[in-house]
C-alpha cells in the first residue's frame, strides 16, 4: 500500500524540516541519518475516537494528543525526540477537519522540531496510530525497571486536571470561567514532558508517564522494579483550579485515578536527590515528591497524613481489553 | 496510552530476538542501536478488514501480510528488515485467532530475522498499523525520483497471480486444483522481496512494490522521475497457473492492473545491465525486462507485439479515497 494522495495533499507541505532526514514523505520508504553514539527510542501509540478522545473533540485536540501521547512516551524514557510517523483512519474526507488537524499536528512537530517522515491513509472509523522517534544517549534511557528501595518517589506537574477536564466535557463536573476553561484545555492540549524527560536521564531511576493514572502506570514501576511504594496523598501536586471545582477528596481521587496527565512520574535515589533541582532548572518544570519507593513487592500504601488512606475502587482508566 | 496486558500475553515470548534491541516489548518506548555507517528505512502501513484483506481471511494470512507489505516497501527502497511495531486493532479477544495471527507474524519476522519492538492494541474495527525499519547504507536507497530515460525497465516474479487468487476467493473467477491453491496462497501470503531490494542496491536506478497494480505504481516512478515508460504486454512474466485460468488478455489484465503481487518494479541502466543477473543470482529471484523508460514526461505506452495495445480501463486497485 502506498501512501494516498492525501497525506501528499495535506501534510506533505509545510510541518517541520530536519537536517537527519534524506528521504521524507512520498517514496516507500523515508531514509533517516542517527548521529554517533545515539541508541534509537521507538514507541506506538493508537487513538481510536470514542475511546481515547470524544467523537466531537476539536481536530486540533485530537492531532495534538495523539503527537502528545507518543512524545510523552519518548519523555518517559528520556529519549529527545526526532520523526514521526502517522497513518489516519478517516469515516469520509472534510478538508475542514483535516486542514485543523494537520495544523494541531504540525503546532507540536514545529515546537518540538519533530519531522513528520511517513505514513499512511485509509477510509475507516476515526482513529490514528504514530510511531514516534526519539535519540537516547547509550546506557541512559530511563527504564521502568530501574526503582530501587528507598528512592525518592516524584512526579512533574498537577495530576487529576485532564480527568475533571474530561468530566466537565462530559457534564459530569460543574465548573465554569478560567477552573472551567484550564481543566478543559488540559484535557484536550496535554504537556508532554520532553524537556523534563532528557533532564532527568543523569538524575532518576525509572520513569514512566501518567496516561491510565498515577496508581496504575506507578503500579507498572513497582511491577517492574519488583518494589513497593508508599505515597502521601496530601502531597499530592493538585492545581488551584481542581481544588476550586471539587474538594479535596474528590481532587485525591483525580489526581490517583485520572489518566490522560501526561505528566511524569520517577524516582531518585538518596544521593541523587540534591541534583534534582538543578536537572529541572532550565525547563521551567515543578517536581514535587509524593513518597518513597519501598522494598514490598508490589506493595502500595497510601497514607494521608501519616495515617493509612483508602485506596479509590478504581485504579485507573478502565482500557478496553 | 500502554500496551495492553494483550500484548504481553501473546506477543511479549517467542519472536526473533535481536542483539541490537536494548529494550524490547514492555517499557514506555524500545530501544535500539544501529549498527556504523548505516541510514535508518521507516515505513508505516495500515490494513483495515474488508478493504485490504477479506473479513474471513484466516488470522495467519492476516498477520502475514500486514507484515510482508511493510517489509516489501523496505525492499522497494534496498533496505534491509530489522524491527516492526504492531498496533492492532481488534473488535474482541479471540484466543484462537490471536494465537494464529502470533504464529504467522513470528514466522515471517523469524524468517527474515526481523524483532517486533513493541506496540498497542485497542478495541475497535479489525485493523492494523505495522511500523517496519530497516538499514540501508548512505545513499544506497532505491529513490522513486531515480529513473533516467533510457533504462530497461523491469519486475520480479510474476506478475497478476494475487489479484486472480483474490477473484477465485470471490467466486468471480473459477480454478480448481494446484492453480487454484497456488493463486489463493500468492494473494494471502505474498512474499516480499527482501532479498533482491537489497542486492539491486548497486544494479537499479529506481525501484517500487507492487501493491496498487503494475501500471498504477510504475506510474509514481515516471512521475516523481519525470519521465514516461513503453512497457510491452507480451513480456509481461505470467504464472503458468494463471494462464491455466483465464485467457491470455485477461493475464495481461491481471498483470496490469491487480495489486498486492508485492514484486518489485526497477529500472536499471544499459551500463548496469550485464550487472543485473550476478545481482540477483543469490537471491533465486527470476527479473523480467517488460520495457524502458522514455523521456516523455508521464505518458505510458503499452504494445503488443510492437504494436500499441489499449490500456485497460480500471488503472489499478480503486483504494479508499
Amino acid at each position: 500500500m502506498k501512501e494516498f494522495d492525501l497525506i501528499g495533499r495535506y501534510f506533505s507541505e509545510g510541518g517541520h524540516q530536519r537536517k537527519d532526514v534524506v528521504v521524507g514523505i512520498g517514496d516507500d520508504c523515508a531514509i533517516t541519518t542517527i548521529a554517533e553514539n545515539q541508541q534509537l527510542a521507538v514507541t506506538t501509540d493508537t487513538l481510536v475516537g470514542g475511546v481515547h478522545f470524544l467523537m466531537d473533540a476539536p481536530a486540533k485536540s485530537v492531532a495534538y494528543k495523539a503527537v502528545a501521547v507518543n512524545l510523552s512516551d519518548l519523555a518517559a524514557m528520556g529519549a529527545e525526540p526526532s520523526w514521526i510517523s502517522l497513518s489516519l483512519s478517516l469515516p469520509e474526507v472534510d478538508e475542514v477537519w483535516l486542514q485543523e488537524f494537520v495544523s494541531g499536528l504540525y503546532e507540536l512537530t514545529q515546537y518540538y522540531s519533530v519531522q513528520l517522515i511517513g505514513g499512511d491513509t485509509v477510509r475507516g472509523p476515526l482513529s490514528m496510530t504514530i510511531t514516534a522517534q526519539g535519540f537516547v544517549p547509550p546506557g541512559a534511557a530511563l527504564q521502568r525497571a530501574h526503582a530501587k528501595p528507598g528512592d525518592w518517589l516524584y512526579v512533574t506537574g498537577t495530576l487529576g486536571d485532564a480527568g475533571a477536564g474530561l468530566d466537565i466535557l462530559q457534564d459530569k463536573l460543574e465548573a465554569s470561567g478560567e477552573e472551567r476553561d484550564y481543566l478543559i484545555k488540559r484535557h484536550l492540549y496535554p504537556t508532554p514532558r520532553v524537556a523534563a524527560g532528557t533532564a532527568l536521564r543523569r538524575t532518576a531511576n525509572a520513569c514512566i508517564d501518567v496516561s491510565d493514572g498515577l496508581l496504575a502506570d506507578l503500579s507498572h514501576i513497582l511491577r517492574a522494579s519488583g518494589c513497593g511504594a508508599c505515597v502521601h496523598v496530601d502531597r499530592l501536586p493538585i492545581s488551584r483550579a481542581l481544588y476550586q471545582v471539587v474538594d479535596a477528596k474528590a481532587a485525591y481521587n483525580y489526581a490517583l485515578t485520572a489518566g490522560d496527565d501526561y505528566e511524569l512520574i520517577f524516582t531518585v535515589s538518596e544521593e541523587q536527590r540534591g541534583n534534582l533541582e538543578t536537572s529541572l532548572t532550565s525547563t521551567n518544570v515543578k517536581a514535587t515528591c509524593i513518597g518513597q519507593i519501598t522494598g514490598h513487592n508490589g506493595q502500595l500504601d497510601l497514607k494521608l497524613h501519616n495515617t493509612p488512606y483508602k485506596k479509590p475502587e478504581k485504579n485507573g482508566y478502565e482500557h478496553t481489553f
